[in-house]
């Protein structure tokens, strides 16, 4: 199916569930850029259960969004439970319009829900000639370094800056060494998975993929990734006034109340202290393609690279909905 | 000795390399806290070099810094090729005192050198009740993902938050497995290095310091560490006006020119958007701590814990110093 049909599937499913048009359509170009960039669980996989969150009345379909102004660079979105797509939009483009008049917007959001992609938010700040910080927290998922039961989401850091091609820059990494859909792989084809990835339940060790998924997942490089998960959780749910330390409900399963996620952007102008900056981010890319590459390396990739690739070669293609997304639309709908 | 006799001494012989007292003083300050918190990688082994850098003309001892105000919130500094400590020290407490006036201050630098420790002017804000992220960039050590070159320096990522307790969150991490202070450190004494820590120049895995320091370091969780690498190079170099992209000269190998190191603060009142900051890391920390340790853990230690309980160790004792530090406080002293 062509995206701009199952784009306007997604919109009349969500506009079935109360949702308005204008909050309809924000959430469902999120949805469908995660397809068309790849992130398929990111994508359609989860609007049945942002559908069912609707229908329990633990995220809400008509929120008030109030916005704080704490200064002319600073504010503070309450989502009042919103779908996290919606909140993160006019958070990023509150954060987008305070940077362009002042330099700098700090944006803080709370009581949000999972936003999908976070290199989703830092695209728009990019296009607009801008650089972008944006961190999230999300349900537990990883250890602590020391525990044995998860606690940290899997709090991506993401920055992103223009470059002087189409392609920005975007990293967008997790601090879990691998993400649990490969485990879930390995386990389904009896593989074993890396050292180092993830514990038993009993906090072993393990490469068996079944046990690592009864177990726990380790975040990267050890003291090192869950300070670093550790920071995310303070400056994105502490810091705003959302859930943190383990709080953070799981949007697939806990359906006792609103998730209270929470976001911050940090957004500046790119030019803010050189006068050339689209020239100095294209020397430096250049410079760092031009080394000697590993053996069976063809090109040195920045982050973003891979992605928009997948986008460009996504975009003119028909999207191909596994069975399961397919009989959720379907449901949806009727 | 103990550590204020060392820090006098350390504050003579800068003065006798041309430094003002002022400057002196941050130095020497700056210099201790790296022993006192056991990063003597970051402490007197380094003060040869700083001598040596001023003596060859390319450490300004006598630099006129300018502070360029762009707002109430940013500026942006030129460190006129001052010692690093120095033009750190003015643009951490710029950043501080723009944060308290309008909630969140943003400071550049450019032609700047090596800093120390990110955690030292972590701390300056963190006393002030902030929160902060520093980032600073490095000389070529660790390769970018799929090179066979080093380009990146360890590029730390460093955030400061106040706790209820007198112990401050204080995550400072470098991108690559250990720091190559400690390898420095190691080839002087003669000592092997962990496995998997670095490549020599022909790519192998190498436990010889001297030839790890002459080969690849190896960056945290292949590309994500590349990819945090890479922003921090962005973030202090392509966007300050600094040196990037691998141009930033070795403090201890190139003596050609000014190192010209960039560094960016960002620090923001705790208690922007919440009331309660305190009460709030306090509950995290908490709930972080009463998890379920794996066998032989203690404690779940937060960033800046175990650097605390060195420095308070380390306060009320003699500091022992190296034979070779001994010989370096002795010529620099006639």
């Amino acid at each position: 199916m062509k995206f701009v049909k199952i784009k306007k599937i997604i919109k009349k499913i969500l506009i079935k569930h109360k949702l308005s048009k204008n909050h309809s359509e924000i959430c469902s170009k999120a949805l469908i850029n995660a397809e068309l960039v790849g992130a398929h669980s990111h994508g359609l996989s989860r609007l049945k259960m942002y559908c069912d969150r609707i229908n329990q009345k633990v995220i809400n379909p008509k929120p008030k969004i109030k916005i704080k102004k704490i200064s002319q660079s600073i504010s503070l979105i309450d989502a009042n439970n919103s779908i996290g797509f919606v909140s993160a939009d006019i958070a990023i483009k509150k954060a987008i319009s305070s940077a362009k008049k002042t330099g700098i917007g700090l944006v803080g959001v709370k009581n949000s829900g999972h936003y999908g992609l976070s290199g989703y938010y830092a695209e728009q700040a990019v296009k607009k000639n801008l650089s972008v910080l944006c961190f999230t927290n999300a349900p537990p998922a990883i250890a602590p370094f020391g525990a044995k039961k998860s606690l940290f989401g899997t709090n991506p850091i993401c920055f992103g800056t223009p470059t002087s091609s189409k392609i920005p820059f975007i990293l967008d990494t997790s601090v879990s060494v691998i993400n649990r859909g490969k485990i879930r792989v390995a386990a389904k084809s009896g593989k074993k998975i890396p050292k180092g990835v993830a514990l038993d339940k009993k906090g072993n060790p393990t490469t068996n993929a079944k046990k690592a998924l009864a177990g726990i997942q380790l975040p990267i490089a050890q003291f090192r990734g869950s300070g670093l998960a550790w920071m995310v959780d303070i400056l994105s749910g502490v810091f705003t006034g959302a859930s943190h330390g383990g709080k953070v409900r799981d949007p697939f399963d806990d359906f006792n109340g609103p998730q209270n996620v929470g976001h911050l952007f940090i957004v500046m102008k790119s030019n803010l202290f050189v006068s050339n900056y689209k020239n100095r981010i294209k020397e430096n890319i250049k410079r760092i393609k031009k080394l000697p590459k590993l053996k069976g390396v063809k090109e040195i990739l920045y982050p973003g690279q891979s992605r928009f690739a997948r986008y460009r070669k996504n975009v003119s293609k028909n999207i191909i909905l596994s069975q399961n997304v397919k009989e959720d639309l379907i449901k949806l709908l009727n």
